[in-house]
């Protein structure tokens, strides 16, 4: 696939040029010959008979901005003086803040804020702890929490760099779900050490999202922190991937027409996202599922030794299958992919059953090009915005935490996972449904509220 | 001292009268005769010929709100049907929040702020650390870390109890330095784990401010912590407190004309504020001072093992004094408390030298009723609010978490101490200056952004 112009490699040019000139016409010509898109073009006059432009064009990344800057520095007559990155811009720094919800103008104000008057909040909790969830922060923030291990695509870059992921992140939490969300990026990748590290800043928070830490250590720091606090604790990249992908697979069932009970899936990926996927899609109701890592097929006769690839081989792979990832794929009904680029081809998908579905989710580059999956398969998801069927965690987060929040939950259990899944799957409408699209955007009005709303309930219940 | 009405036991009470009935003229009078001080009157028509009124009222404490409202509810035709307390009521939810800086409204927003485009950042930042302080909430953003161990006045009441307190701080952080701070509060009251555990969340934050955390664990706590971390670590407790003395005893210096070098200070309370006011005093040029605690004068032969007595007992007395309190006040210049209430008595002042400095800062009740001081002393401070010359570490810390993240200090030294101690008494012009105004109101629209300005320069030299 060739990178489009797109809006994250997006920069803003000044350039200044003689306002009698010939230049100015060939500025946006200049762009789009370069490859650019130009999104918008400010002018202001800059004295000397001369006019001043910011011309805003998106690129399709770095290299490509830079001959696009170089294409308009070749212009005769046009000075460039500035170049700046709109999304650099947006995250000078941070993308979210503290606010007080009071001002603070005088004497009384402050009395009652801080001292003296905060000391009688302080007492009521002393006589009732849960008075905290009312009187706090606590019942509206979530801690979201990254060793920085394993960031998006990018690997183990540490907590500096995975900073501005879980900035990003809190400020979807706000702008989707309206909750307090804060960053704490670890310095340290032991798993004793990060469960006590987040066992002890757990009193202010409602809720801890896990974020891109690393298989299969989060496997064992979730388990142990849902052991341990009195908050719900949600991995995100396990369970909100997997929400998504139920919501999206009961969707695409409903397109072609059969039934979870009675499909064959095939996943590639064995990891953080994958196991939590499978477990999600067993409670839903699936039952013939073949899962495959790097080594081929998981079954019991491979010996693993990792405690989720056992579970794995127990619970799935009813019929023994062994082999290569290609050997199971024929006759399939599902594919569903959460490893590395380009591991299918156009003849696989056309060896699986009529109607089939193929979830390519490895980012940024699926198991196979969606448009050639596309050409044999029915219902065709990625990760890539760039494509329908985004499978897009942002739909499940921020209603899953919303509506825990709300039930002021001390925990999550899969019949929360389940109704935030059937919840996505429900904003589409019958009359909406298609191949091309099975989710909805997360920019839906509803979704989620619905989300909330669903996950509130099966939380009180 | 009897306790005057004061805003911060402020109740809302909500009452219906008939239209035509004579209980609408006697409300306030009412209120007025049970000690009351009614701020506000709101009404409103409420059907069936009656008025609602919102009557606001100022008491002095929670027994106190409640005979109120019982006279309010002995008048004849008056139907009270709510109360609400205007502390309580700001504290709902909490008194900060989260924002998002910029508007998630669609594809291209969200692909800045989070994925794909926020990946470039994290590339940046994994080829230069440094980067996470342009690029991040980092370059704005301090945790306020207690353990609640030693809260207000109030004690050991642990992590949720001290939420509101590490709140409030938060918003005056936010309304008089616009800093970003997120109060962390710690589930465990043991040395090593709360170390580790802030060593652990650093790298969100540009500086630590460590707040109500018992003595002598403080000490232990804010020392390994600044060895381990590159960024500042202030323990507001010892160094605030510190601060605003020397900026108060400065000026009530100026105006009994005395030097800090010449005069003798006698000093009840080797807390960890005690500790941290000697240490900044003696580093400002104070020698002679006599420190005493609960074993009467602290001097090399009592022993101590403690390190922090140890290093009063090498570095004050110079005499060898021992005995009680009020065997080494007689004669003294300056008396400084921060330890219980009346301690002292009209005679122990009496009999300092002429020109007695007195601050008086145990909270909420002073070593002397400052009423009482001032009788012999020519300067009297406390920590109160209700009197003049309050010695308020709001004083000092938002200007100086300012000047240290602006300088993007890695540390914090005794001369940015000094300089924001100067600030803030130079914040009193020689006209201005007077015995009863010897420190400038936390309200004083210049006093954070010279403390700032000052601390700044100090960090960058």
């Amino acid at each position: 696939m060739v990178a489009a112009p797109s809006i994250s490699y997006s920069i803003t040019v000044r350039l200044e040029i003689a306002s009698g000139g010939t230049a100015v016409s060939e500025l946006t010509t200049t762009v789009e010959r370069a490859g650019g898109v130009v999104t918008a073009l400010d002018v202001s006059p800059s004295g000397d008979n001369k006019l001043r432009f910011d011309l805003t064009c998106a690129t399709s990344g770095t290299e490509h901005a830079d001959r696009v800057v170089a294409a308009l520095e070749a212009l005769e007559d046009v000075d460039v003086s500035k170049v700046s990155d709109r999304t650099f811009l947006m995250h000078l720094g941070g993308v979210i803040e503290t606010r007080a919800k009071h001002p603070l103008r005088n004497r009384d104000d402050l009395s009652m804020i801080y001292t003296p008057g905060v000391a009688r909040i302080s007492q009521a909790i002393v006589a009732d702890r849960e008075d905290a969830r009312r009187l706090t922060i606590k019942r509206n923030s979530v801690a979201v929490v990254s060793d920085g291990s394993a960031v998006l695509g990018l690997g183990n870059i540490g907590p500096y760099a995975a900073l501005p992921v879980m900035e990003g992140k809190s400020a979807l939490f706000k702008s989707f779900a309206d909750i307090d969300a804060w960053p704490i990026c670890l310095d340290t990748q032991d798993t004793d050490q990060i469960v006590e590290t987040v066992a002890a800043i757990a009193p202010g928070f409602a809720g801890i999202n896990l974020e891109d830490i690393s298989a299969p250590r989060c496997f064992e720091i979730e388990a142990r922190l849902r052991e341990r606090l009195d908050i719900p604790v949600f991995h995100d990249d396990q369970h909100g991937t997997a929400i998504v992908v139920l919501a999206a697979l009961r969707n695409a069932l409903r397109v072609v027409d059969k039934r979870i009970e009675d499909v064959r899936l095939v996943m590639a990926g064995a990891g953080a996202a994958g196991t939590a996927i499978i477990r999600l899609l067993v409670e839903a109701g699936l039952s013939d599922v073949v899962v495959c890592d790097v080594g081929g097929v998981v079954h019991a006769g491979r010996g693993d030794t990792d405690e989720s690839l056992q579970w794995i081989a127990t619970n799935t792979n009813r019929s023994g299958l062994t082999g290569a990832l290609k050997d199971v794929l024929p006759g399939a009904d599902v594919f569903v992919g959460v490893s590395a680029p380009n591991l299918i081809d156009a003849d696989d998908v056309a060896a699986m059953a009529d109607g089939a579905v193929v979830f390519a989710l490895a980012n940024p580059d699926p198991e196979i090009d969606p448009v050639v999956a596309r050409r044999h398969a029915t219902v065709v998801a990625t990760g890539r915005s760039d494509h329908p069927n985004q499978i897009n965690n942002v739909l499940a987060f921020p209603g899953i935490f919303r509506g825990l929040l709300d039930a002021q939950s001390h925990g999550i259990e899969p019949s929360m996972l389940l109704a935030a899944a059937v919840a996505i799957a429900e904003t589409v409408a019958d009359d909406e449904l298609s191949a091309n699209y099975i989710v909805p955007s997360v920019f839906h009005p509803d979704v989620h509220m619905r989300v909330a709303a669903a996950v509130r309930d099966a939380a009180r219940r």
